[in-house]
Order: structure tokens, then C-alpha cells, then sequence
């Protein structure tokens, strides 16, 4: 299997091609070299493991090192063909239905959270969502509840028999977390704290993995892969959106990653509006979006009462929006075929 | 109306803000002076277009200059409510419709175009598109075939009754395309040529406006604010993708700019997944994304042999296949209420 | 002091600014109106950290919330307005100085090290750094050696008297580093791990803190906040350049954030060009801009052997190379008055 | 010369490699054929522009291409080796020297123009620019005095005999703004107006061609390559900042592209830090990062009085603040061997 193409600079030398051949057969792998009239490639085929660390620009002759290989295995459509689907207490999330997460962006009351989760419990909703602790740019903004937040939220499962995502923010909170929670969500900001995922990957409960928002789809999957390689092979991937100059949302929501993902990987994907956007408005039409485009769920922000939510009000839809929202996309999802 | 606030330096003496406000009188505005306890606000009301021209971060007082009015009129949906809709031949554009414009991305030869088109009017395509004058990164890539393509485009409307879309690459060649085409397109790089808007708002022709690469929505309003200013009210927006640093596809389809320009401006907005994402395999989704989001209608890049295609082959649908897509689209246009 | 400016919707009614009015009010802020001919701003004055706590965009009249003073204060110039010197061992970082950190991607064995560390001393570097625990996009790629590697570290400040400088990963290793290490490392991908910032801002040693790839500079200062925060007041700023479109170099070098940095606030501030580009060809001529636009110092990597290196191979600089660039550094500081 | 290496899916047949390599050898391109266990890879070697334009990923074997050679030729390193040095008039541009281009942004009045000139003449600017053609977002902005403004650059040049810059921002005033301008410059939004570059590959005037606010450098270096083409061998490539989220500056100031272009082309390259950040106190760090970074010049924004500028007065530097700077950088150039 060809896993890199080494281009030579035009000067390369015949000795540096013969210490790179040499450099290769020491770690087993094979080399496949096309002379053209200037310019000498080489493909190497070999142990993928073995030959991507392999620091090959760092030889003078090298020009450039092009991978062919995609980086990850486990998680990608060429291990495993059928779509991977997760099933969490009576929620099912992949294989053709469309699930809807939804709950206020931080738990702030046990009022709130139980009345926000009756509200989506009754609109249809297959997931109660809320954060206990969060990710805040100021240290002078609210932080969450902690655990304290964790117990209200499984106060709402009680009451609903939905089953909870919450965030994991920091790596010693996994077991609190795992002692609450139904879905262990991992941010935006920790998608690529590799010793978190680690230990996710021990986990028994489904991930909730959101995209890094300067991620490309690739390092996603990569940081899934981390995940599957410890042996959790319940990862939902979650769109939320991409930095870039376009100030009119907070981030862009970057649909195509919804088929891209489907192309390369078994995993399910789901789409977030509320933290892509900002922008109430946009949260209607974008969910619509995402099932349209093929997601297998959308994670949606409502509350009570947005004018006294101590996080994201401006983004977060209000029960009867809310409501309205789910019959259309109910409707919709059983025209597409889609549970 | 309060154009601008003005936020002063913690240190901005009483000179300098009664010298702000001296010059602000001069423009016929008004200053509403608010004084914290450490800085001075001044909301600026006045004359919109004066008060645009002002320098105000020249002055040394000055920290800040927020612009609190949209800076575009006549495209905003305060200035007209009701949606344009756009009338090109047998075709309909914005109003509750969908319209899907479909052809090769370029002109190669009158076999390919008649074609093309007659399989466009047969899947129920209400637009043909074909590029005459080619916008190429590399001098060294097939430019297009001029007038003579125009001609052939011409042909293809002559054997089918759909309406032609082609790009004005430059602007001496308005009249020779005016000529030929039913709807003038402006290509992403000409987004900011702001004398080649200028002349097509003095066109009798509806104006494909695509998206610029690096374009906020906001700019591209202000662009068909150009238009518009000129007298011709027929612009078409075309979200077309943005530059992101996301490698797997060409550009990041900015999906969000459907709903937030139908929010803030009366013109319809189509989609062009095609160059958007460069790969064949995620236009099918992304139209259908498209249409969900509340898209007035798609762009689409068929071909009818992909593999000869001079241009942009990886990202043309075959006839078959788009045929399958159409009957897709009409089936969920028609769930959905649109036309 | 205005903290943040609230413009109203066009139609939004005298009850509901009143609303808006009184609830400012409750929470002891000032509401400065200036009512224009067609739109309402309201200037607020109050308390910073309960004005940002309050939802406003969540009451329909809300139309944009614009927030007037910085959101940080600790690492502000108006906080404090003489630059921050910190002292490391024998290194001083700040207030005039230049200091060159270097030092291997990875710490590979103890002789690399040791010979790297031989190599900086000589050269004139200040700190030595390198990495024990690795960061890798994927989970097949060499992770480091961890403890291990922090007591070779330990070894090569004990052959050459150099502070070391090395990456808490995971917010569980912040004590094993601390026994090895003189400066801690943020590194990019952690920047807004707000736990781990809190629990860095705790400690006595100094900390490095990486921008993250997708931070503007006032995340970045409020990631800083989170540290100083807690105590620590010894943080010193790593610009390791942002992700954009361009593929030319790994990310973009924002040498921009040197003077901006140097402006907005008395925290040293240092380049990391090898990590910015990725190519080594560009390191030495991004040092002398770094030096000459005025940041504190650069972090270099080089390597006694590039092309065995099991980490970043390409962008490591040679000893000798590094030596070459050292000399005509210090003679260019030396030219611009600096340390 | 391999131009490309084309990477076959996993099934692709024996057929369908068979067909390629046909295809391949009617276009006279060889095809070296490398077969790993699971994937084949074509490394194809032929005539570069006949290469290129075949639609390699149209065939359904093909997973990848993936381009090896630089698409450009007449501007690369291995075409010329020695750099190109520009002179125009008593300046020079490249080769060693260090040259400061000066004026207002626009311009605005004839005494405004001739006092910017003296000063920039006296502190040592080796050419004069201003606007008479301005490209502006808004309709409704000051754009520009046309001719009439061509004429005061003219007898600016006449007072002191400084060669004049100025846009050309229309293909059909290259010949106007030939008649008086000494250099005709390229704005960022018309990099990728192909025929514009081919029209003024034909002109003798050396062009000043700004970067593409969403270009990278090899699409740069491609537009640069349009002129060259066509006879002009004088282009001179101007960094003036590229679009990220940062918004803390206009653009973000890519100084990479200094080192890179060195390395690849012979072309001078400058940077205009006045446009890539918009902020008057960044203007003077990274003109020094700049001339440190090996820049041949840089291009600034000056005006006797910014607070009356018509156009980025906030940007601009006063004449005594640009003396001063001069000053410094004079020292430095001499210090660093530049003239």
C-alpha cells in the first residue's frame, strides 16, 4: 500500500536517493522510484504506522512528502462498511433515524432544566442536553453549576426518561461526569486534548465528540480515532461550526462536512445551529438544513425563558419555537424516509 | 438615527470633545454626549452618506468608531419588503420557487451545449448555464472560447426555450454578452470590481451576483447595492463557498447566508454547490441543503461526458445522474410548498 | 463607565425600553439613553463583571449588543502600566532584553539532549526547551516519553545551567512538570483549557502560553486573565501563528500581535516562527522580523540531527545553523539597543 | 518532469488503469506505474501545460491528483536565478536596496498632494503614491478624482521628482493612468482579473501587483506569472495582509510571504502594513519586520493631515511621525548592508 510519495528536489543526487532506499528498507518499508526527465519521486509502501513517522523532509534531496494514505483506520468507511449506530436508554442515534438533542446551553436551576426538559421530552425530543460545567473566554463570566448542575440534570431524566449530554471540561471530572451523565460530551476546545480522548476511549458511555472550530474534517476523524483505538466505538461526531473572517455568525456552519463525513467514515454525525451561528434566527432553517444534507440529528439550544439564561440567551429558542420547530422537522424527516 | 457611536479615550480632554462635536455640527449632525465615569460615548446622529465619509479614528481622542446602521439601503429589506422576484423568459426566479440553473462549467464545443441543455430542459431545469470567458488561476489553462461559445449558448436557448446565464469576465465585454445571455453573471473574483457593477446596474438584464471568496454577507450586499443604486433592481445573490482553512473541499459552503440574507434583503438567494465544494459526490446533499435552508434555487455543473470536460470535470454531475437529483429536488420542492 | 452600548430595533416600543431601563437598574447599572429619529441606543454604565454577565440579546428590542471596554484587566496596560520582567534562573524575559529559548521538538534520548542543550548554551540561547509530553494529531505518532523525558530535561540544566522550558499536557502532570521544569507551557491546542489556566495560575513558576491556532489576540489576553487571575502574574505570550487558507507554510505568522500585544498590555511577549511555518528555510529570517517589530525574545527548535528527529524534523534548525543565526541575532539586537 | 501523481481508488481495474495510461500516451505524457498491495499510483511525466488541463479526477478509478511541479514557470527561481531589479526613474526597486514607497491613500487636493510628496521626498521615500481611482465597499463612499487626481500626482512628480504609483482599478484606464503614473498598481480585489493582467503584460511601465486578500502565495505568484507571460517583466509583489478571523487588524499581515517568495521567485516583493492592519501604531514595527524579514521596501500610508482624509485616515501616518521613521529605518537598512 502506497502510504506516501516523496518528491526529490531537481539536484538530488544518486547517493541521496540511495540513502533514502537504504533508510527505507531498514524500517521494511519498499520503494517504488519514477525518474523523470528532472525531477525523481518516490513511492514507499509499507507498515503505515512505521512510515508515517518517518521524518523524510527533514533529508536535503526531499522536496516535498505528499501522504496518500488517509491518517485514520478505525474510524473510516474501509474498516467497517455499515454505518455505526449508537443506542442510549430509549434513544437511538445513526442508521436512518433523525434524532433531536435538545436543552438549555447551562444548567442553571432545577426548575429551569426540568421544565426545559418536560418542553422537549413533549416536542419529541430524544435527548435532554445541558451544560454543568462551562467553557467561558472571561473568568469573570459564569462557569456552571458543577456537579450540582449534574444532579439536576439527572433530576430531568427522572422526570422524562430522557437520557443526558452533558460536557466533560476537564479530564478528572470524566468518572462525576460518567456517575450522571448518558453521553459524554467533549467541546470544541478539548477536541484535540489527546489525553482526554484517551481516556474517553475507556469509557463505556457514548461520546459526543463537537469539531474543533479549526479543525478540518481529517483531524476530526483523527481525533475520533483516538477514541476508537482505546476501545469506545460509540462516537457521535457534532458540526458546530468553523472560524473564519465571515463576522455575520459567531462561527460558520460548514454543511458539506455532514456528506464528507458520511463519504469517509461509519460514525454518525449530527449538527449543532445554535453554537454555529448565534443567531436564533438561523437555528430553524439550518436544522432543516442538516437533515436534508443527511445528518442523523441536530443538538438545538431552547429555554425557558432566554432573557434570564446566563449563557448564549441570544442563540437559545424558546419552548413554543421550539415546539413549532419539531413538528416541521418530524414532518420533514418521515417525507425523507427518516425516523 | 444614530449612525455611528464614538468611544473616546479614557484620557480624551473636554477640548477635544467639544472639538469633535464642533466638527460633527459642521456635517449637520448631532452628538448625544454620554459620560461614564471613565470614558465618553458620543452617538452620532445624522445624514448617513456625510456621516460615512467622516474620519473620526483620525482624531487623537478617538479609540473606537462603531458603525451601528447597516451600511446598505436599497438591497435591505427596510427599504422594500415584499421579496423581488425575477422574471427571465419561461423562468421564475425568488417568490416562493425553486429554480435550479444547470449546465457545463464551460463552453467547449455546440454538440456538448445542445447536449447539456436539452437534458437540463428535460429534467426540469429552468435556466442553462455554460462559461463563454473563463476565469483561470494559471495563464496556461483553457481560457474559454469567447463569442464563439456565446454563440453556441445562444444555439442551445434556440433548440430548448431556456433562458442563458453566463459570466461577464471583463468589463468591455458587458455589451458583447448582453447580446447573447438572458441573465449576466458576475464571477466571485469580480465580487469587488466595483466599475463592472456599476455598469451592470445601468443593464436591462438580471445580474448573478456570486459571493467574493473572502466576502462577509455584508459586503456582498453592499456589492448589489451597487447594482441597485445604478437602477437595475434584478440582482440574484449566489453563495458559491468562502476560503477557509479547511482542505477537503475547494471552499466552505457558507450555508447560514441563505437565512441571513433573506433576514436582512428582499433579493433571492441561489446556491452553487459545485464550485462550492469541487467534489461531484456532495452536491446532490448540498442541494437538497440548500433547498431546506430556503434557497431560491440551485446552480448546478453537468456535463455530458465529465471525463472531457476542459474545466472543473471532478464537480460535474453526468446527465444521469442529474436527472435523478431534479426528480429528488421537484419531489421535496413540492413537500415542502415551493414551486 | 460605559461598558457596553445596546442598540435597539427601530420598532421597539417606550415599554420596552423602560423594561430594559429597570432592569438595569436591579442590577445597579446606569442606562445612558440617546434616542434618534429612528432608532434608540442605550449606552450602560454599571459594574463590569454584572454587565457581562446579562443577557441582553435575549429581549426582543435588542436589535446588537456592542461591548465598549476590553473584556480583561489584569494583563491590561491601563492595570498595570510598566512591563512585566520576568526571571527565570539566569534568564530575564521582558523589559528590554532579547531571549532566544531553544531547544528539539521531542526529547528523543539523553545524548540529543544533552548535546542540543551544549549547543544552545554556546550559542547564546537563554532557555532550553523541549518536549516530553507530545501533542500528535494522530494517536500512531511517537507521544513522547514523558517523566522520563522530563528527567533528561533535568540533566541537560544540570550539564549547562540553562532553565528548561517544556508542555503540561494534561492538567494531571502539572505537578510532575513543575518538579522538572522552571517554565511551564501552554501549548496552542490548551489555550482555552480554562481548568488547566486556573489551576497554572496557582502555581510559582512562570508560564508560556501558546496562542491557540484559531484565537484572536483578545482571547488570547483573556486566556492570560484566567492565570493572572489566580496569582501568578509571571505569563509570558507565544505567538505560533493562526490557522488560515494559505498551504504554503503549516499556519500564519501573525507577527501583527507583537506591537498589538505590546500595546494593550505589559505581558513579554515572544515569537515561535519554527511551529508558525513548519519550513525550515523560514525560521531565521521570521527571528529578525520577530526582533525588529519588538517582541521579547523567539523559541526555536533545532536538533543535532534533523533527519532523526521523531518530531518536526523539517522545520529544526542544525546546531550549526542555529549558531550562524545566533551571532547575526545578537548583533542585531545589539544594533537595536536590546539585551 | 513528473507534473502529477494520480492516486487510484482501492477497486480501480486493471482496465480502468489501462485506459488512463492511454489517454496518458495520446496526449504524449508517459505514465510510471507503482502497484502496492492495495492501491496503485501513477506518476505521470509529460508536457506541463497539456498535463494540466486534463481532467484527471473525471475518471472513476481516480481517488486523488495531486500536482507535483510549481504551476508557475517565468516568475520561479529555477527560470532566473538572479533576483530581477526594477528601476523607474531614480528609483530602485529589489537587488540589495531597501525602498520606501509613500503617499496618501487617496488623493484629495493638489496642495495636499504636493505637501505629502516634499515631505515624503525629503525624508528620504525613493516613489510617491496616491489614489486617484479608489475601490470603495460602500456606493456611497469618496471614490476617488479621476483623472483630475492623475494630474496632481503629476505635478507632485514634477516638484520632486519622484516617480508616481497609482491603481489602475479598471482595464480601461491602463491607458490613462499610463500617461501620468510611473508604476501601475494591481489592487488586492482585481490580483485574479485575468485580462487585466494580460493587458498590462503589455504595457512598459513596471507593475505593482498587490496580494489577493484571499490568494495564497501561489496563486500570487501565478497572477504575477499572467504579466510575464505576455512580455512584462517588471512586477513588483506587494504583501498587503490576507483575511483570518482576527479582527483585531484589517487583514492579517503575512509576513512569510516574504522568505517564501525569496525562495521560490526572483521578483522583489514589499509590504504595506498601512492597509494590512489599518492601525497607524502598527504601521511602524512592521516596516521594520519587513526590511529584518528581507523585504526590497515597503509602501505607506502618509497625509498632512489624517483627521481631514477623505479615505483610511486612521491608517495614515503624520509627515513629522513618518520623518522619523525614516530615520530609523535608514539606520537599520544601512546597518543590515541594504541600500
Amino acid at each position: 500500500m502506497v502510504e506516501v510519495v516523496i518528491v526529490l528536489h531537481e539536484d538530488a543526487s544518486e547517493e541521496e536517493i540511495e540513502e533514502l532506499v537504504a533508510v527505507l528498507h531498514e524500517v521494511g518499508a519498499e520503494a517504488h522510484i519514477s525518474r523523470g526527465e528532472f525531477r525523481t519521486v518516490i513511492g514507499v509502501i509499507g507498515d503505515r504506522e512505521k512510515v508515517m513517522q518517518m521524518p523524510f523532509e527533514a533529508y536535503a534531496a526531499v522536496e516535498k512528502v505528499v501522504p496518500i494514505m488517509k491518517p485514520y483506520k478505525l474510524v473510516s468507511r474501509e474498516f467497517r462498511e455499515e454505518p455505526t449506530v449508537i443506542s442510549v436508554g430509549s434513544a437511538v442515534i445513526g442508521g436512518g433515524s433523525f434524532s433531536v438533542i435538545a436543552g438549555p446551553c447551562s444548567v442553571e436551576a432545577e426548575e429551569q432544566v426540568v421544565k426545559a426538559a418536560r418542553a422537549a421530552k413533549e416536542a419529541g425530543a430524544m435527548l435532554f442536553r445541558g451544560g454543568a460545567f462551562k467553557p467561558r473566554t472571561s473568568p469573570y463570566s459564569f462557569q456552571g453549576l458543577g456537579e450540582e448542575g449534574l444532579a439536576m440534570l439527572a433530576q430531568a431524566r427522572e422526570e422524562t426518561g430522557l437520557p443526558i449530554v452533558t460536557e466533560v471540561l476537564d479530564v478528572r471530572d470524566i468518572e462525576v461526569v460518567s456517575r450522571y451523565a448518558d453521553v459524554l460530551q467533549v467541546g470544541a476546545r478539548n477536541m484535540q486534548n489527546f489525553l482526554m480522548l484517551r481516556d474517553l476511549g475507556l469509557q463505556d458511555k457514548p461520546i459526543l465528540l463537537k469539531r474543533g472550530m479549526s479543525s478540518t474534517v481529517e483531524e476530526w476523524l483523527m481525533a475520533a480515532e483516538y477514541i476508537l483505538k482505546e476501545g469506545n466505538k460509540n462516537v457521535i461526531l457534532c458540526e458546530r461550526g468553523i472560524r473564519t473572517f465571515e463576522t455575520g455568525t459567531r462561527n460558520t456552519l460548514d454543511i458539506s462536512s455532514v456528506p464528507m463525513v458520511k463519504n469517509h467514515s461509519h460514525l454518525p454525525i449530527i449538527v449543532d445551529p445554535s453554537h454555529a451561528t448565534g443567531v436564533r434566527e438561523l437555528v430553524v432553517p439550518l436544522c432543516k438544513a442538516a437533515l436534508a444534507a443527511g445528518a442523523d440529528g441536530v443538538m438545538v439550544e431552547m429555554h425557558p425563558n432566554p432573557r434570564e439564561a446566563l449563557c448564549d440567551g441570544p442563540q437559545s429558542l424558546t419552548l413554543d419555537c421550539f415546539k413549532e420547530m419539531m413538528d416541521e422537522l418530524n414532518e420533514m424527516a418521515a417525507f425523507l424516509g427518516r425516523k
